[in-house]
C-alpha cells in the first residue's frame, strides 16, 4: 500500500528510490474497511490521517442526535480536535467507504521529516490547502442557507451526492431529512 | 517591524544572524491602521497575511446584511478563499484594530522558503496549528446553538468580547444583536 503514498507523492515532488523504498517498508498507509472507526467519541486521538482512496466522515453525538461536522475525501487531511494533546475527542471518525489514508503521530512526522526534508514541501503545501479549504467551508456554511449550501455542496462535490447517504448529507447541511427532500423537490422543479 | 517577525519565529526556531537581517531589511511585514482593509470583495486575493499583532475580520454582504465569517488575531494566518487563484474575493477583510502582519504572495513564499529552508518547519506548524483550529471552528458552528457558541467564545477568547463591537460579536455567532443581548442576559441571570 506504500505504492499508493508513493504515486501521490510523486505527482508533487521528486521521490528517491531511497524514500520509495522507506515508504513502501513503513506502515504510514494503512486500509480501514467501510464502517469502521478510526476514532470514537472519549478516545484520546493519537493519530492524524490523509486520506489516498475513500472517504470518511467526522460527526458528534448530541443529545441522542447524529450530527455530521465534515465528510473527508481523497487528499484531505483529518487533524482530529484535540490531535496531539490529552484531552478525549467529543467526535467520531467513521469510513463510509473502503480508506486507504496516511496514518501519522507528531513523533513519526518529526522523525520522518527530519530524515526526508522534501517531504517538508509537501506537507506545506498539503497543510494551506486544507487551512484554506476550511476556511471556505466555515464562510459558505455561516453565510448561507441549507438550499445555498446544497446547491454549492452539489456544484463543487457532485461525486458527494452519490456516494454519501442522505440523511449524512442532510446533517451536513444542518437541516433534517424532510427539508432536505423539499429542497430537492423544490429545485427539480427550477430545472 | 521586522523585529516582531523575528521575535515570534525566535520562539519556535533558532534564527540566524543572516536571517534576521535579512527580516530587518525586507518589506514582509506591515502594518495597518484600525478600519483599513487587507481585502474588499471583487478584488483579487494576492496576499496571505499571518498576524503578529491586532485583529482582523472577516465578513461578506449578503443581501444588505453585514455577516462575520471569522475574527484573526495573533499567530492566525488568514489565506483568503481564492488565495493564489484570479477569482474575485466575495469577502473583506477589515482590521478592527491597529495590525501588523506578515504579508506574502505565493512567489514571495516559495522564494522565502528555498533561501531559508527552517522557516518550512515553523510555516508547517502554523499550517497544521490553523488546520486543527478551523476544524474545531467548523466542528462547534455545525454542533451548537448561539448560546452554546457564545459561552464556548467567551470561555476560549474572553479577550475577543473585550476587543470586538457587540452586533460583530452577534453576526459571528449567528444571531441579531437582539438575541445576543436575551443570551447575556439569561446567562448573567444563572450566575
Amino acid at each position: 500500500m506504500g505504492d499508493e503514498l508513493v504515486a501521490f507523492l510523486s505527482r508533487h515532488i521528486e521521490v528517491s528510490e531511497e524514500l520509495a523504498a522507506t515508504l513502501r517498508r513503513s506502515d504510514l498507509v494503512r486500509s480501514f474497511p467501510r464502517g469502521s472507526f478510526l476514532l470514537r467519541e472519549g478516545e484520546v486521538a493519537r493519530k492524524a490521517f490523509f486520506i489516498l482512496r475513500g472517504c470518511v466522515r467526522s460527526y458528534v453525538l448530541k443529545d441522542g442526535d447524529d450530527r455530521t461536522v465534515d465528510f473527508f475525501i481523497e487528499e484531505d487531511a483529518v487533524l482530529p480536535l484535540g490531535y496531539g494533546t490529552s484531552v478525549p475527542s467529543e467526535h467520531f471518525l467513521e469510513c463510509l467507504e473502503d480508506t486507504v489514508a496516511v496514518v501519522s503521530s507528531p513523533d513519526q512526522e518529526e522523525r520522518m521529516l527530519a530524515e526526508y526534508p522534501e517531504l517538508k514541501e509537501v506537507c506545506l503545501s498539503m497543510s494551506e490547502f486544507m487551512a484554506a479549504r476550511l476556511q471556505a467551508s466555515l464562510a459558505r456554511f455561516r453565510t448561507s442557507s441549507p438550499q445555498e449550501r446544497y446547491v454549492d455542496l452539489a456544484r463543487r462535490r457532485p461525486d458527494l451526492l452519490q456516494r454519501i447517504p442522505q440523511y449524512k448529507i442532510a446533517s451536513f447541511l444542518g437541516v433534517k431529512p424532510e427539508s432536505l427532500s423539499r429542497i430537492r423537490r423544490r429545485l427539480s422543479g427550477l430545472s
